[in-house]
């Protein structure tokens, strides 16, 4: 649950603000790290020096609230990037001198440092060399020249350009690549009437790490019943970041009297927008791909999968529509349809079929096949108990090296990884469509993967922690990557999509291709619509099951309810600053050897880079 | 809080088990995976083929039943080390399909595996290829053999040496060394009423990561009440585990009515002899050492340390004890006693050096040396609110540049580190004795540092999980570890002394020596009493503060209460078998330049080893 924090300055004393704060429903107060100055040298510090007379001591607080309740506002009056070289000096003594007393006060806190233009490399340079806690870096959501400018026609676009460049997202962009992307680091987001941004600016925002905005009280505007609200249009950006999960903090006059009012109302907002499901905690959360082909599944992954709500019941619909088509109301009572299902796991699909069968008032036979030995004694059991006055028949088989009794009317597999064939479908499928009658049809009959371009600081982060720590699931599949070259799967959240996803591979089942060749090689251009960072490729599919009846994954089309895949993400290995008009071109391949499939990719424009993954050195897909 | 599990054979139904065992007060069931044979081919299988019935489906369970509430047993009827090559192919596919199944119903539960001999690498090849929850290794607690033979007179040393190698210790031994230490495998012991071990052999198994102990039901006697109770042997060494927080497995036979009378007796018992305390989550937990010397130490760790119950009380006596010797009842209205608190943080040393001037009516006048700029913004509130009537002065000064305007009666300090002089104290105290009258002490006026030899499983495992992670405290201390070459504060727990503490190097203050020569090198030779391995060095200090007022970490004579210090621990890059009868000799160096300080240690028998640390390449203390 996000916090909501109680931002004001010139109060005389701590301990009352954090009172104020908490009866006035704030968890979390932000206020100036020291309203009068630390003196820069100690020499003998008598009690009653005047010099020497500090506002607080550490000790008004105990440790945990200095690290967990209060939000450590440094100085800001001061230019660190001044050209005047005594200013300068002066600046970072008294930024150093502010950070000496943040790291005292606090082991994992937050302290809070506002960025005043795009000038601040020296700046991020001493702020950011030692940061313990959470280093905040302020700035204002939208600039207000540039939101000015938009509505002028006096401007040319040279200089409605190098308006942009003073964007305080540049702000931002500037200072965290001196920091080279600390994820200890994060910007939090001033809203101001004047300034209001366009929903792309708010978008953009999204794949940073914002760790909170901060709405000034004069925001508020007072209802019919006299309450305060906020206006429409602000609402909606505000909305975005609830669902973001983003805090907030409310600042306001030391003589405010509406703080309770403000909490209330916001404490609802955020309710309201919150964007709360079951799998929050796998969200930007890296994991490498199954391989099941390689690998057997476990129970545990079998029973996440079979709680899906919406496949089962698409395939059932599917295969319904398939025995509808295949075997007139006339023939039902003897035509009896072969259905194959391949990889039938623990069953959910031999369920599907079964019911689609009853549904449909058809005579189905069905074979089962499955490689994995522990599921196949799961399905011997559920046969034995659930499906025992059924034709149903049970093979401990790879279905490359089936060769069935009778050839199938249906085949009917869910092979699909997050990428489509990532998990080998088209090569599973290739095989053992031998087993297939000439006018046979497969379900599903085409998949198909979708990319696009992203800006995730998160997800750059949490590919070179996982670089870093070296553990790649487990032990046996251990290696070394030296490039962030191998592919994740990921609940993509903090995100900014810089183009939407277009299609990239395709694969048809039967596929009549002779002889088949299942490599793939495909060039795709985005156009970049706003400044910001390039750090990785999102990847999606989508698949036809029958006819009209799909599942997808791509954000554009995606079934509803339906979780059992997660997108790809496919990093580069350093980020890349693209500018607004520039074009992105991503090479993809996928590539085939008898013994692993993988793929590679690279970027052409604006920028080069190195093909990531070469030869499949970082993640090969195993076949067998 | 550790479990209770009840393990029984040849149950019909897992869940009645579970049932049963919950009803009865038992968290946990352990039973045999399987009581009948999984077919090891699998074909078609019809439906009600009888060769393919099996005892039960994973379905039986959800999946976080078989993660968190089932000890998988498996097989232990074939011998995968067997010489017969049949035999022992024959076994290793048993126990790969044990533990294929093992692994589709566990991502992360318990295996249990019996170990019948020494002679089982091979067996610990297979079971530890892949081990994705823990697998647990079953061995009797002692070896019937070995416990006889110490009573008989017919055995010459040989063959008693013999005998010593079948200790099940070294069935253990030998398999783990085989999986290199694998953090996921784990010891279960199993406790038989005739093999009763010595207390050291006990104590040797507390340097193992022992997840449970099993207690057979048979092993239960009868109290006058009539309740089952284990006897009075038998508890003292079950109270070394209890204290070790080993879960407890009691196995039993179906029939067994008396379950829930066990399950109350141990759960009672766990209670009485649970370690229980407030810093449990430290245990065994590797932390790099402060340098307050080099960094300022925060507002967390001071207030943690001016919890101390003991410490600041100890440190008042003393003061007390040298005023009295100091100044004679008669002189007390008039002569003055010069206190300077070196190094006085937020100022508890101030506050004993008052108390003992209040509590023996002596005149004093203190000055407060701090060098840490955030600390003396504390110390001078604190001056102003509560020393306001007091002689008090705060210098914000490093000691070792220190002037005063007079020189010290009494110099106080608490500068020492987990291993006395590792936060440099001697070179600190030696710089400041300048200001110390001729007549003047210090407190504390001596300190010694001690070392042992031990083994720890769970230490070593750290240690390569540090050089793994690379994490070094904070950013800017990060260096690339190539040798598990760095001291570390540890509260040690799961250890076993190899052999006593004996002092190491001794530092005296005020320091007679002309010139000072703060290095230091010696040899310490440390007999073995019980085959083990040697995983690194334990490192304690003590104190004299004065006279016979001590603080001590050395586990012989421990300052009751005080919790300020843990041990050190210095690993050896490699863990290496150690016999019985043999002599450690450990070579420890302190090295001195103007720059930093380090230790330099290395093994000269049973084993000569390289010198680590050397040069001061992986943990250098900073003088400045």
């Amino acid at each position: 649950m996000p916090y909501l924090c109680l931002l004001q300055e010139g109060n005389e004393s701590l301990p009352r603000l954090m009172d104020k704060a908490q009866q006035n429903g704030y968890a979390v107060i932000a206020a100036p790290i020291n309203t009068t100055e630390i003196p820069l040298e100690y020499e003998e510090a008598p009690i009653c020096d005047k010099q020497a007379e500090f506002t607080y001591p550490d000790l008004i607080f105990p440790s945990d609230h200095w690290n967990g309740k209060v939000i450590n506002v440094l100085s800001d009056t001061m230019d660190c990037d001044a050209r005047d070289m005594v200013v300068r000096r002066n600046a970072e003594e008294v930024l150093k001198r502010d950070i000496s007393w943040a790291e005292h006060l606090q082991y994992g806190g937050y302290t809070m440092l506002r960025l005043k233009s795009g000038n601040n490399l020296n700046m991020a340079r001493i702020a950011s060399s030692n940061v313990k806690g959470l280093l905040l870096a302020q700035v204002p959501l939208y600039n207000a020249k540039v939101a000015h400018s938009t509505w002028r026609r006096d401007i040319n676009d040279a200089e409605l350009e190098r308006l942009e460049q003073e964007d305080t997202w540049h702000w931002w962009n500037n200072f965290r690549w001196a920091a080279d992307f600390n994820p200890k680091i994060k910007v939090v987001l001033e809203l101001c009437e004047s300034d209001r941004p366009s929903l792309e600016v708010v978008r953009r925002w999204l794949g940073e790490p914002v760790e909170a905005v901060i709405v000034p009280s004069t925001m508020f505007i007072c209802n019919r019943q006299n309450y305060p609200v906020l206006p429409k249009a602000w609402q909606e950006i505000l909305s975005y970041f609830m669902r973001a999960r983003v805090n907030i903090i409310i600042s306001s006059d030391v003589h405010d009297n509406s703080l309770k009012l403000y909490s209330e109302y916001m404490l609802r907002f955020q309710e309201i927008h919150a964007d709360v499901h079951e799998l929050q905690s796998f969200e930007d959360v890296l994991e490498e791909p199954l391989q099941p082909l390689y690998d057997n599944l476990d129970c545990y992954t079998y029973e996440v999968f079979e709680k899906d709500p919406a496949k089962y019941k698409l395939y059932q619909d599917a295969i319904e529509q398939a025995l509808l088509d295949r075997v007139p109301d006339a023939e039902k009572k003897q035509k009896l349809t072969v259905i194959m299902v391949l990889g039938a796991g623990r069953g959910p699909l031999v369920r599907s079929a079964l019911n689609a069968a009853e549904n449909t008032g058809r005579k189905v036979r069905v074979y089962i096949i499955e490689k994995n030995p522990n599921a196949i004694r799961t399905l011997t059991a559920i046969a034995k108990k659930l499906w025992n006055n059924k034709d149903v028949h049970i093979f401990s088989k790879d279905m490359r090296e089936f060769s069935p009794p009778e050839p199938a009317d249906i085949l009917v597999s869910e092979l699909l990884g997050s990428f489509g064939d990532n998990e080998l479908s088209p090569e599973c499928l290739d095989c053992a469509q031998k087993i297939l009658k000439s006018d046979g049809i497969s379900i599903p009959c085409k998949s198909t993967s979708y990319i696009n371009p992203i800006m995730s600081s998160k997800l750059l982060n949490g590919v070179r922690q996982v670089l870093r720590h070296e553990t790649f699931g487990r032990q046996k599949q251990a290696t070394y990557h030296t490039h962030a070259e191998s592919g994740f799967v990921v609940l993509l959240k903090n995100i900014y999509n810089i183009g939407l996803p277009q299609p990239l591979f395709e694969f048809v089942h039967p596929n009549p291709q002779k002889p088949i060749d299942n490599s793939r090689y495909k060039v795709l251009r985005f156009e970049v619509i706003m400044d910001c960072v390039l750090t990785g490729i999102a990847g999606y599919f989508d698949t036809v099951l029958y006819k009209d009846i799909k599942l997808s994954i791509n954000p554009e089309t995606h079934t509803p309810g339906m979780f059992s895949w997660f997108p790809m993400y496919f990093p580069f290995s350093e980020p890349m600053d693209v500018k607004k008009d520039q074009t992105i071109e991503i090479h993809f391949w996928r590539c085939v050897t008898k013994q692993k499939i993988w793929y590679e990719w690279c970027l052409a424009s604006p920028f080069h880079t190195h093909i990531h993954n070469h030869g499949g050195r970082s993640c090969p897909i195993y076949c067998t």
